[in-house]
């Protein structure tokens, strides 16, 4: 049994129940968006037309919980630590799994996650990766049927060495976001340094360290919230599908 | 007007009525297949599971024949200089315009073609791109709803130093089909030499040469075809679509 498939079955056996967030980290991991087959085009199209955002690593036939590409045997009903419930647009739980929420018109998207390049940061000595934060920007993404929203973004504060490395570096990782959407002056995207979605609210960026932008999974996610999207099921934040897709060879399938 | 605007708006007023390979070299050049709304969902998926196949580069809304992304203004039912129409899986005829077959449920997908990387691999001394071929593999691409069928590969001969480089460069052109899907030995993958659906018969590699294949952007068509998808048109052979992208930035958008 690899690593990944034995993190799975501790997740589907209830024993692993906390985040994923640097476990597993020579496998690629996933956000999950599941949806209703009727919303499953508009929806994969959106995903199309805002790829570096919502990159699709998998999209599993309606009913069938089984990612037979990247995760053969696994169940995406079980073999997550912790799902999100939204209804009507607004977050309405969690749970450990969703197996009575599948009906045979679920469909299961699996959008590649930053979680991956972070690592090869790491072992390329950019230490950036401790701290991350995430913003909404004033980029409109681009609309297919009732998804639409402003694109959400990851900021990574590295020396501007390390931003070359990390763009050179992060250009590979196709399905994980691939290379930064932006670099240096946060407002030329909109950005707030006082109002992080995720992580602390920061008066300026430091005079020695560039702002580096990717943009960020949780962007198809903010699409549904926006349409008011009846039900859709996540990853709960920090809490991955681990696919048996090797980081290094998954840059460029 | 851009070379790649004047270009379409050459074919559009019939001036332009022959192939574009090696021509307006500096743009993504795109292969079209227009299906019916009510297919769209599993042809996208099907793109999506066989990806170096067949790139998607833009899918347009139903009904509307503009690709508002790749190239605005454009309109697909006229700015080819030549379409093919398939009934019931059989080649039914060409034609220079499709505007009476064109309906509001019709949907437009543009698949990047290797034409874009076959300019960067001459302008670094790889001159293997007078000569290639296509054939049929035994590879089977992974299944979506009723769209099947085996890989189509392209065969370009050159020295092993040149299958190095050409690796290198075309890993870049991920929309345009990526880096080579094999090398060596075509048995390997089921081609049979002396039976290409494109290029002259072979007897044999010469001993000098290696033999690098690619995903073609053929597949998704031959899917279509094996289907026996009641109306598809396509560009016809040769005869692609130009956009505004420019190849050596569209690389790794």
């Amino acid at each position: 049994m690899t690593e990944a498939q034995a993190a799975r079955q501790a997740m589907r056996e209830g024993r692993w129940t906390g985040p994923t967030v640097h476990k597993v980290e020579g496998y690629v991991q996933a956000n999950l968006v599941v949806l209703p087959r009727s919303d499953a085009y508009d929806f994969l199209v959106y995903c199309q037309r805002n790829a570096k955002a919502c990159p699709v690593i998998e999209v599993t036939d309606p009913g069938d919980p089984q990612p037979r590409i990247c995760a053969p045997g696994a169940d995406l009903r079980t073999d997550l630590a912790r799902y999100a419930i939204y209804r009507s647009g607004a977050k309405a739980g969690e749970a450990g799994e969703i197996l009575d929420l599948w009906t045979p018109q679920s469909v299961a998207f699996l959008l590649g996650s930053s979680l991956s390049f972070d690592a090869a940061l790491s072992r390329a000595g950019v230490e950036a990766n401790d701290t991350v934060w995430a913003f909404l920007t004033s980029v409109p993404t681009i609309p297919a049927g009732k998804f639409h929203g402003n694109l959400v973004v990851t900021m990574r504060l590295m020396s501007p060495e390390q931003a070359i490395t990390a763009t050179q570096l992060t250009t590979r990782y196709i399905h994980t976001h691939g290379s930064p959407v932006h670099v240096g002056n946060p407002g030329v995207i909109g950005v707030d340094l006082g109002a992080p979605i995720f992580g602390a609210p920061l008066a300026s960026i430091p005079a020695d360290k560039t702002a580096v932008f990717w943009a960020c999974g949780v962007t198809p996610q903010q699409a549904a919230i926006t349409s008011g999207q009846e039900l859709m099921i996540t990853h709960a934040p920090g809490h991955g599908f681990i696919t048996d897709l090797r980081s290094d060879r998954f840059c460029i399938p």
